[in-house]
């Protein structure tokens, strides 16, 4: 009798018991292990992951699948010993909504002076602030994944000017998108961005890259939303930005530090606004179907249909 | 030599003069009049309206066209003293921008808990709430004129479950919309209203539709969005019901008395949100020329095809 399927939870800093119940109603049959309980190494078959511990993946002969629990693998790949087997990433339309909501309301609350109108009502004061329409402000997403389209087709629909960066040309844009793509096209993305929301994947070429040079080629006074990674941000050339009055202001719902420690210069800034990484979620279910299908395309010899493209990291 | 082309700008309340450069581009041969400066009132050709003081459009005998400076005409025809004269309204793409990007706002800020996440970051704390997913959240949207369903448009495309309510039955609808019409409809539409944004016109049949009959057909903990009328809402209804918990916010853009008073109690529950009714704004240059179609269109015997239907109200 062969041993039962066995799915390991790997995470150095999340309490992954909340994904049990979906995997259990999806690998009725499965043996699922989590923490110090992950029993004998070698019979693990999938490991499901968000920053497992460094070296852990590399001592299971079995292993046939590294399923992230997110949209990005960085806290996956960044293990120096990383095995060679197959890296899938979620994609769910529902995380896409969550997003472009969180995003959407980041625009506007900047845009149309919300913050301004939320102090006057708690003082009641009746303040009028400038009306101005939303196509007169343009917004750059930078990445232009499922995430980042969908966040431009909802922004395009209320009316903003929309432009997208992506490192390489993308097909089948949403109509109104201004494209631009690769390093050729990344100063005149960027001249154009009043609000620039970065949703790009963390790679060895995106570490850092909203830096003091990238922020010197927005308009004056840009507004910043990272809901990427916090390793995107050089945090003391955003403090040097808003400081000098080149940015304006930052919502920032990825830290590098999370949570953000209360000494953290970030909170004590009123123009930078922190949330605690809630952009958006993905359901359970949805992780626990893509593990199922992700492992049956692998056994079927299909791995490289699901897997993340390692080379260009996502 | 005939008089001049003369246009009045008559307001109770507001000062018209940012008007002017728009009107002096638009007509720059006519007399423009404004204030207590209107000159012989037998000379007025055509009056641009917010409130304008009861009883003196019917003082103007030249006049034939009374042009609301807003997508509503409820500010004219209340004066008991109306001429019968063609009464235009603005329809304006920009304002639907605007009313899109305040309601999707206002949404978000809900739904969203972002209320929180601000009073977290001021208090420097790291503190997550729950994240649902937009589907989840059913937003419905009475009135589906243009402001309406541009709504509509931006919500759905965010991934909310969206619902619209209109007096007759409505053509051509986004897709994904469910749609609800007339008294027979009112029920079952706000039965499924999680937020019930108002964009009604208002009219006699409009006038206090916010109110506990209305509440109570929600479902306990519902959010109002109000960017109608002020007169659409029963105040004492308002605070009742979220005293009762059947309501569990109020976003307030319009209001009956404008500047809301110091002293209003909406002020002091920290589960309303008054905003400075700023929910949108027109271009001048847009009210110039559309002022200019609807006396072109007058003038050549067109006026049915511009005007307001007095009866209906909108």
């Amino acid at each position: 009798m062969s041993a039962p399927l066995t799915i390991a939870f790997l995470s150095s800093d999340l309490d992954f018991s909340y994904l049990l119940p979906a995997f259990r109603a999806q690998f009725p049959q499965a043996r699922l292990c989590l923490g110090t309980e992950l029993g004998p190494l070698d019979q693990i078959d999938a490991a499901v992951c968000w920053y497992p511990p460094e070296g852990l993946l590399a001592r299971l002969p079995r292993l046939r699948l590294i399923q992230s629990v997110g949209a990005g693998i960085d806290h996956i790949t960044a293990d120096p010993a990383l095995p060679a087997l197959p890296v899938c990433r979620i994609v769910d339309p529902d995380m896409g909504q969550g997003m472009t909501a969180y995003v959407t309301w980041a625009v506007i609350q900047h845009q149309r002076y919300m913050g301004a109108y939320l102090r006057s009502a708690a003082a009641r004061r009746w303040e009028e602030q400038p009306v101005q329409p939303p196509r007169q402000h343009r917004v750059g997403i930078a990445g232009l994944g499922t995430l980042g389209l969908a966040c431009a087709e909802a922004l395009l629909k209320i009316g903003y000017s929309v432009r997208g960066w992506s490192r390489s040309p993308k097909q089948d844009l949403p109509e109104g998108l201004q494209a631009f793509h690769g390093e050729a096209g990344q100063a005149e993305f960027l001249a154009g961005c009043d609000t620039l929301v970065c949703l790009l994947p963390l790679t060895d070429d995106t570490r850092g890259i909203l830096c003091r040079e990238l922020f010197d080629q927005l308009p004056r006074g840009a507004h910043l939303i990272n809901v990427g990674r916090g390793a995107h941000l050089v945090e003391a050339d955003l403090l040097a930005a808003l400081a000098s009055g080149q940015l304006a202001a930052a919502t920032l719902d990825a830290l590098t530090q999370e949570p953000l420690p209360p000494e953290h210069p970030f909170w004590a800034d009123p123009r930078i606004l922190i949330t605690p990484h809630i952009a958006t979620r993905t359901d359970p279910a949805v992780i626990a179907r893509q593990t199922a299908d992700n492992l049956a395309r692998i056994d079927a010899g299909r791995a490289a249909e699901v897997a993340v493209d390692l080379q260009r990291g996502y």
